[in-house]
Parts: C-alpha cells; structure tokens; sequence
C-alpha cells in the first residue's frame, strides 16, 4: 500500500509538468492591476531570476476590516461589541442610564457617534474583558456563526472577499506566508481566521488588551483585563510585524489610511516589493467611499499611492465578484 | 533535468523505506529521559492513534538561557550589555563616576551586584536603545560572532546545548513547529537564531523595549526607545505564548523557576502534553546549580514536577555530549 501511494506519487510528479491549471484569480478581470501581481509572483518565485525571493522571506501582510471582509456602515467588531452589550445589558441595570451604553439599548447611533472614541473604548472593554481568553474565544465563535449584518442580512464570514481569497491561497501557493496585520482585535479574529481565510492564529497580528496569568482551582487561565496593551493600526503596524514577525514583508495589502504606514515600511524594503490598496469604488455590490469616510478612510495613502508605485485595486473594475457566492 | 530529480525523488522514496535511519538524538544516553520523549512524539504523530495531534497543533516552546546556551556566570545578554557599555564609554565620559557604569568599566563585579535590577535595568537601556532596530541588529550580529566566553573562551554560540539542537531538529522532523519563549530579548536573539537554532525569526519571542516608527530622509525606521514593552518571564511566558502563537503549546522545555508558568501552561492543556525540565548537573562538563542559584535558580519548578509529570533531564546523566564539537 505504501508503495502504491509512493507509485501515486512519482506519476503525479511526472505528469504535473503537463497538467493545465485553472486561473488562480479566477474572480480578478483581467487587466493592469492582475498582471501586476501574478508579473511580481513569478519574479519573486523564479529560480535563478535577479528578483527570486527565498521561500522563507515570502512574507505578505493584510489588512483586514475593509480589505479582506467588508467595514459597512461601522467595524464589524463594534457591531460584535453592541451585541454584546445587549446581551449582558440584564447584569448591568445601570447600563438604562449610562452613556454609550444607554444609546447601544435603545439605538441610538446619533448618541453612539456622540460618545467618541472614549465611548468606544468602554463599549470594547464592557464587552472584551473581564473573562478568560477561552471564555471569550467561546462568546466570538458563538457570535460569528450566528449574527447577521444588518443591510444583506448574511453572516460577516459571507461578506470576506472573493478575489482576496484566491489572493490569499495563490500567495500560499507560491510559497507565501500570509499575515493578517489587522487595528482591529487580534482574540476577535483568531477563532474564525483559520476557517474563514486559512490563516492560522500565530499569523494574526491586531490589537490587543492585556491579560494575566492566573492559577484558579481548575488550573491556569489568562484573564483579559480592561487595559489596552498594544494598537495595531497607523504607526503601530510596521511596529506589529516587527514585533511578530521581525521581518520586513514581501507584499502588503491595506485599503486605508490605517495602512500607510505599513505599506511604506514595506515598500521601503530593499528589492521587490509590492503595495496594494483596495479602492472602494462599488456602491451596487459594496459600498463606495475613500476620502470622506468615518471608517476606513482612504485619502493620504491614496495621494501616496502613485509616487510610491502602489497598485490600486479598483474595485468595480478589477473585481469580477465581490462576495463568495 | 527536471525529469532526472523527479526521477531521483521517486528513488528516495522507494528506497527510504528500508533505510536505516541514524538516531536523532545521538547525543542523548538511552534512559527514561530519551525513552520518554521519543514515545511521546511517536504518540502524536501516529495517524490513527488515540494521542494523534494534527501537525498544526504541534507547537513546541524552549526557553534559551540555561536550556539551548549556558546561562553562567551571568546571562550571556548581559555580557553583550557590558561589552557595549565599554565599547561605547568614549562617548561618555560621565560613566566614570556613575554606577552601574563604573562598575562595568572598571570590572568591579561587586558593585555591579550591588546595583541590582534597577542597575541592570540601566545598562540594558543605555546599551540597546536609541539606535534603530537595524543598526541594533548589525551591533549584536558583530558581538556574536566576535565576543569569547570569559571562561571556555568560546564563541557564545559554540555554547549551545548538542543535545537540544538535536532535540529542535527531531520535533522539526516530526512537524512540530518549535518556538523560543525566552526571558531574554527579541531582538538580541533573533538575528542568530536561525543560524544556530534553525528557529527563523517570527518563531522567537521575547522581552521587548517599545519601538517607534520614524518617517527619516532616508526612509522609515523603527527607533528602539528605552522604555520596557513586556518582559516574558515567570507569568510573563504564558501572556507571550498566547500573544504570539494564540494556541496551547504541546511540548515545553525550561530549566529554571522563570518557566514554571510556562510548563504549567502548556500541560494543563487538553489531551498529551509533554513539560522537560533541564536540571544543570554537570559541574565538570557545564556547571552545577539549582536552588541556590542566582541565575537560573531551578527551586519550585523541581518541586512541582513529580506532580505534574514533567520529565526532569539530569545532564550529567542524560547527555552523552554537551557542547558541540
């Protein structure tokens, strides 16, 4: 039996020279934007060419609110967040009459915007912490296989991008190790990232709370607390992949001003390297927006982007679909 | 050409089957201490077997000073740190007269005892901050390949552990993904890491300084600041762990109490775990200690480990060789 599939084996390898492969961008159109990237793979993965990469400095960097799922109308970590807080609201009566959490009860989100980023930051840490980090990972499963967006009515893993999976899996398969490099929080994405976009959870990058150590009678647990440790967005991501990865990315992926700064720390590097920005432009299959935008705002990056030799992905455009049918 | 290393691959393949197969840990003596370990990794990785662990679940964590180098008579960063510190005295005149900087230039060990964390603190920080995180890179890379062991007159890395090389190199094989969890820096160990341990650079965690990003004429860089970011040490190891991998390690290998949370850790996980405790025994080979010691005092974690059912590795016993030759 051994043999026979060691037999399996050798005619695979003699035949795969001759084999015909489907297009691994099968959801990218053909055009500038395409070629640009399959044109960089093949440089970067051809033996002996001035531009060959080792395997091991593959590294690509993605964004992901925005980039690999949608961002529409808000993070859809705060729509987590509100959930949350409804769900808890029974343990916390106070919460009728308190700011944010009294607009999140009754939705409210002229209040909610009202409340700024300090009253987005108690919403995270009345709805993050507190529990241990598998209690929590529990609460995050739980959720992202149930809740539903509130415009298309489909589960937020329905809503990642087509055409950034295939980008995903044909990095992988040119021998890529693809990094989610994300503000959004690093506990928020590990539990569905490996189902959803094959990464798995030692290449999430993303903000983070801090945690403690604990013995409890039931053994150790990390418990989250209501502190920020660490924010991966702007600035803080070239400061995440050297934290995490401690080298500077092949490819990096963003669709905001939130990823400037990695995309410039990443095209900085010496040799080949390639920036892409995602250009929401498809107000009929997802949303149009860039400079004006509350939430992913593109405006520096997209000034940035011509002098810096970042390919612009246009969305209506270079996308043949947007969503997983 | 391509066909002929096809065709040589279809030979190994045929003939690896009846291959005798050196021993991996050669420089391990038969025992209990290499029994255990070779049936623990042939448990998890038997297809079918009752303890089967999928190859991305098989994480295992080292800790460095003490378990893969010799940490005597003084962590050997701190030797770097001191090294440093005279290296760049010219440049500052003041430390004549300022401990712990005196001590140092003077080789007073005394006094640098006597200047205790806060002093050690002050040396780390006037040795590793400021610089950016490649010229830091550059400074460690000259030192390691230079600097000799005060006593052995070795090379630090001609220091390392053959045994434990060989240990990385087994678990490799058998797909586990190794990881160093030290309390040491990130940064100080990344650049020979991979050299040495075969463990590339995102697979090395440790204690780390903030870092800021900096737009320069010449480009982004990142400048080391001199302001603690995480010390993983103690329960520091599991709040590591957990940032950076996201998952219960498999195997843990430490030496000293600094890794009692981190075999805790990863032993209460579900299912097999395996905890390895070096205990230095080898006063004539490499250096006896243990409860007593001021550097990698090895106390409550020997107490814990007929309990918990760690393998305790006596060197004197265990290892037919300790350094490589």
């Amino acid at each position: 039996m051994a043999s026979a599939v060691r037999m399996a084996l050798c005619v695979l390898l003699f035949v795969s020279g001759g084999t015909v492969v489907a297009d691994p961008l099968a959801s990218w159109n053909d055009g500038d934007t395409k070629r640009g990237i399959t044109a960089f793979v093949d440089a970067v993965t051809t033996e002996g060419g001035k531009d060959f990469v080792p395997q091991s400095d593959r590294i690509a960097v993605f964004d992901n609110d925005g980039n690999l799922w949608s961002e529409k109308p808000v993070y859809f970590q705060l729509l987590f967040a509100m959930d949350r807080v409804k769900a808890l609201a029974a343990q916390h009566p106070e919460w009728k009459d308190e700011q944010p959490f009294k607009a999140v009860l009754e939705g409210d989100m002229k209040a909610l915007a009202a409340a700024g980023e300090k009253g987005l930051l108690q919403l995270v840490m009345a709805s993050h912490t507190g529990m241990t980090s598998v209690e929590f990972t529990r609460v995050v499963e739980d959720w992202i296989t149930t809740a539903r967006h509130p415009k298309t009515k489909k589960l937020y893993t329905e809503m990642v991008f087509q055409p950034m999976l295939e980008l995903l899996d044909y990095l992988r398969a040119n021998g890529f190790t693809t990094y989610i490099v994300s503000g959004g929080g690093i506990e928020f994405m590990r539990p569905w990232a490996g189902r959803v976009y094959g990464v798995p959870p030692e290449q999430v990058i993303g903000s983070s709370i801090k945690v403690k150590y604990e013995m409890t009678d039931k053994g150790p647990v990390l418990r989250r607390l209501p502190e920020i440790d660490f924010i991966d967005d702007k600035e803080g991501k070239p400061v995440g992949i050297h934290k995490f990865i401690g080298r500077v990315p092949l490819f990096a992926s963003g669709n905001s001003d939130g990823d400037l700064q990695m995309l410039q720390w990443t095209t900085a590097g010496d040799g080949p390297r390639f920036g892409l920005i995602l250009h929401h432009t498809d107000g009929e299959r997802e949303w149009a927006y860039d400079r004006e935008s509350h939430v992913g705002k593109l405006d520096k990056a997209l000034d940035q982007a011509g002098d810096a030799g970042w390919t612009v992905v246009d969305m209506k455009r270079d996308w043949r679909v947007v969503y997983p049918d």
